[in-house]
């Protein structure tokens, strides 16, 4: 997607250790016109796919889900990353790794949310080791729901989580995908 | 806001200790249709007033300033609540106690992203006893920025935090504003 890739050009910044910060329109200041017509756009790749409900992870997941659910026309489910004393009930459970933080996390979300048959599409900001996606897949198929799709911002085309998504046979759709990055010269590649 | 106080009606949970369980539309499961009139009802009340960003904090309050955001052409910043590898140099921080999960955060925004003499807008689900609003306040204030208002989606009225912000001259639009619940009978009654 050209204007995603402009903005990661213009305003990404490459760190060492293959971090890629978009703090300033995607994960700290949202620009919330920007996720409406990425929004739009995973509307237009997963057209005639059944979707019943999207599927994300807290937080920076929650504002790219919910401006592209509007589109679908239905609600989100956001995992939470740590038991609530709000979240009552029983609720299924996985263990994700997560790139960014280097930490492990309990993913968890309410049964009531995730019924056996409905279609679901996962949205999320970044894909780089697949963990979280991973997590979440493992959270569908536990509900005996389906996974219909992958939709993800940006993908770090250089870390194996989307090939081996792809190998397995899930189709994901990322909007941007990193070729290469350079933290010394600040360049980005995206692979087409 | 009728829409919402309806919704709260027929699928909210109350438990005891001032609980308002409201998972299935806007804390867990998100309905992204009601959010949107929602947000259409806090471009309405906020009519006429200079708002350049909309603040909100992780994680529910993402869905409910996103979706109100895209009325007002404003990015949303929103308040992490702890310090990650991913968020360099300089940050605001503040502390917040949790009413919903009995517990102290240390919260920060990158200065990057409240410039002095920005007016904000401070977008939440919940105002119970006022913390997180304000350790945002406190944010927007460090940062010498302008507090223009606050949009709460639900207000427990039955506790003090929505009546000290009025007292402190602080703008509180609230869509629903519970006058009492009763964790035996359910029944929830709202402020008018």
């Amino acid at each position: 997607m050209q204007l995603l890739e402009e903005r990661i050009k213009s305003d990404g910044i490459v760190k060492p250790g293959d971090v890629l910060k978009v703090d300033n329109f995607l994960n700290h200041q949202i620009d919330v016109e920007l996720l409406c017509e990425m929004g739009r756009e995973f509307r237009r790749l997963f057209d005639g796919c059944q979707i019943d409900k999207i599927l994300t992870i807290e937080a920076s997941g929650i504002a790219v889900a919910c401006l592209a659910a509007q589109y679908f026309g239905v609600p989100v489910v956001f995992a939470k990353k740590t038991r609530s004393i709000n979240i009552e009930g029983e609720v299924y459970a996985t263990r994700i790794e997560s790139f960014t933080h280097k930490r492990v996390y309990d993913v968890i979300v309410s049964k009531k949310y995730i019924q056996p048959g409905e279609h679901m599409l996962i949205i999320d900001d970044f894909l780089a080791n697949g963990c979280a996606v991973r997590g979440l897949i493992d959270l569908i198929r536990s509900a005996g729901a389906v996974v219909e799709g992958v939709g993800i911002a940006i993908e770090k085309g250089q870390m194996p989580g989307g090939r081996l998504l792809r190998e397995d046979g899930i189709r994901v759709e990322s909007l941007a995908i990193i070729e290469s990055m350079n933290d010394e010269t600040g360049e980005i590649v995206f692979r087409h």
